[in-house]
């Protein structure tokens, strides 16, 4: 999982996804000889910061989301979320400006409901800060800071490997507020007349979904899929043997609400593998969780 | 009113209108050969589960929603609602999973905001539930559950018998975040210019809004239609000598939400009868009210 | 500041633009013939109350909202509010129903969250009232109801005497919910190609912006704009000479909302002179941020 942990460590929160953007490019153009098909890739200003893999001839989409959450510095020594990260003091948040590197760290003054960093000088208004990566490998699971959806993110790519119909769809600012999926899925709708979408991305552990049970399919979040092509996935699921788990909850969203609420007729589902200490430094996977993910992919991208 | 009750008995919650559709379908086949204009009939999955009238050569739209509010059975025996549903110990809620119908009982923890059923069985992850039909009927009311939006709907039909030019739209998920309007409204944009809608759906009655005084015109609710548009409505109402009321909220909303977002010049005005006990089981609406909506819509879609 | 003071006396509140835009029509077609070069001039109904100003060959707009905060009389004397103005008693607000001109007094009753108006007579459901312009002068300031954001209107014409290529977008519902930018920005990609957004507003006096400090770039309100393009934006602005302060939120918003959930692949930064007393009878502004805020626009058109 070197690549996972490289993806982690990609400064890349929302509304500067270039890092991350540029990574993959490059990562694409190395490997995408070795992959059964080879794929268009888009990309570019009419896209911003996004990619599309395009695949021979696409019936359903992948989104993933590359953006992570962070802080953005304010005045003096404030900092405001980018997203909803979790809050405890002594986070360790990395970044830098124009005086260089920075490394400082979370303080946060719940009586006055107050964030701050803490750090030997002055850092410059409107830089970003995100979680330090410290990356842990066990035999059973995967722990850092952005396995959301980073892990989505390398999920896609092992799809891609041998996906032979498809596209899939690297997007920005799903942390905080959405903005190009609306933009993707008219272009992916106008041009390939696709309007299946998967939402490669990680939801919680709760008393209902458990890690190591398997890949998680979400009937609802905080919106709700058309019924008719959830139980489709569902069925497709139970018949490919790849173990799973169905989630319910009536909060939560995803890149989902911009497929939800677009202009075209888009039917979604996210379905992805379950974290424990959520938008935290120390999100953490079980592995067969993530194989469940892979495999699930790969089936659907072939059924649907 | 036997159609109305027909239709307010209609399993049909938010992101699962099929059954609603489907028999709409069925009963549009039935009748429209006795209507005055044979309308073009538009479904299918560049619908979704949305049905499209065209009757003549449109210039205004109307919208009427056919999902209503229900629950979503998550884990154990809890529930989380679709849309905005009234809580109340004792309100009997029906659905179906794949051992068999299910007839239930809501169960509300205030201490501890929890909301589950009462059954003698666990219900499967992800069912849907909804209230139980009681329809009544007076002389003077009507009376059932789902009455918003079903009446709506069943106004729209009424309409539809007369109707030489105009577009009817019944749409999906208006209770819980909408999702299928914005789609519908591009589409009827492009293909026929129309950007005047009217919003079949219904109102509270309230301090100013009273039963029985005729059919509500909205003048705002949480959102603003542009005044000269709601302006140039209730200069057509009066004229026609038709009962109505004016309306004015700050809170509420309907599918006018994804017109005003619209990526198109779309004018919207809300105007249907008013309703007491608000998404009960016992939603009450005066028949004049619905009378003076059926006869203005016929109206309003004539001199728009 | 004449031009200011008579677009801060027009009543334009949310959802009713048109006294504004019939001025502002009015205002292009006499003073055109002196700028440098003659816009396009779109308007109509397939722009509901919006106005385009097409220069040359565009590759960024400027969009600047004409509407206002201010309140619509629900039943007896309750007021409910367009956008979020600022509560005091005493306020003085003007109308205008069948029965004529009105100006009475806000008052509001904090224990019951009640707020009404007192006035002789009772004002006709829906209609809609603003505070009353006491515009004020000094050497240094500017100080009235509605500089946010007829100033930032204001700037856009003088820009528009100077400008060689770009659009001008006027535009309405900003203070409400939004509505039109999702429209106005389609039309704009779709013609032109241009996906450039500077949005023309004001913005809050705080801790970290000051008067007389010079115009405000905002890195983010409630939304992130793409670092990249606020990047390229801030370079122009230390290159001009022109003085600017740096901006960072996590609240507020504006047009730009729109913009960043299009369908198409928008950037955009908020570009305007801070206030203070805000959404009050009593909005000031420093003249010194007034004139960077035009010069600042001026070369950003050049250069973006």
């Amino acid at each position: 999982m070197k690549l996972l942990e490289q993806l982690c460590k990609i400064h890349a929160p929302s509304g500067n996804e270039q890092n991350l953007s540029k990574f993959l490019l490059n990562y694409i153009h190395e490997h995408k000889s070795h992959w059964k098909t080879q794929p268009q890739v888009l990309h570019g200003e009419a896209f911003q910061d996004c990619i599309l893999l395009v695949f021979g001839k696409p019936r359903s989409a992948i989104f993933a989301h590359m953006d992570s959450i962070g802080f953005t510095v304010r005045y003096g020594n404030q900092l405001v979320k980018i997203g909803g990260p979790d809050i405890e003091n002594g986070y360790k948040l990395v970044g830098e400006d124009a005086q260089g590197k920075i490394e400082c760290t979370l303080k946060y003054d719940e009586e006055e409901a107050q964030l701050a960093y803490d750090f030997d000088r002055e850092i410059e208004r409107g830089t970003e800060l995100v979680f330090k990566c410290d990356f842990r490998e066990t035999e059973d699971t995967v722990q850092s800071c952005y396995l959301d959806n980073r892990l989505g993110v390398w999920s896609a790519l092992q799809v891609a490997e041998t996906l032979e119909n498809g596209i899939i769809a690297f997007s920005c600012w799903e942390e905080h507020g959405g903005g190009s999926v609306s933009y993707l899925s008219r272009y992916i709708y106008e041009q390939y007349g696709v309007r299946q979408g998967l939402i490669s991305d990680i939801t919680w552990v709760t008393e209902g979904v458990y890690a190591g049970e398997g890949v998680a399919i979400s009937m609802r979040d905080s919106l709700i899929p058309r019924r008719a092509y959830v139980q489709k996935i569902i069925q497709i699921a139970k018949k490919s043997g790849i173990p799973f788990q169905l989630e319910v909850e009536g909060a939560g969203g995803s890149d989902a609400k911009e497929l939800q609420r677009s202009d075209y007729p888009w039917d979604w589902c996210f379905v992805g593998a379950p974290e424990d200490n959520v938008h935290t430094p120390n999100e953490i996977v079980h592995k067969k969780d993530v194989d469940s993910m892979v495999a699930l992919y790969k089936v659907l991208m072939e059924k649907l």
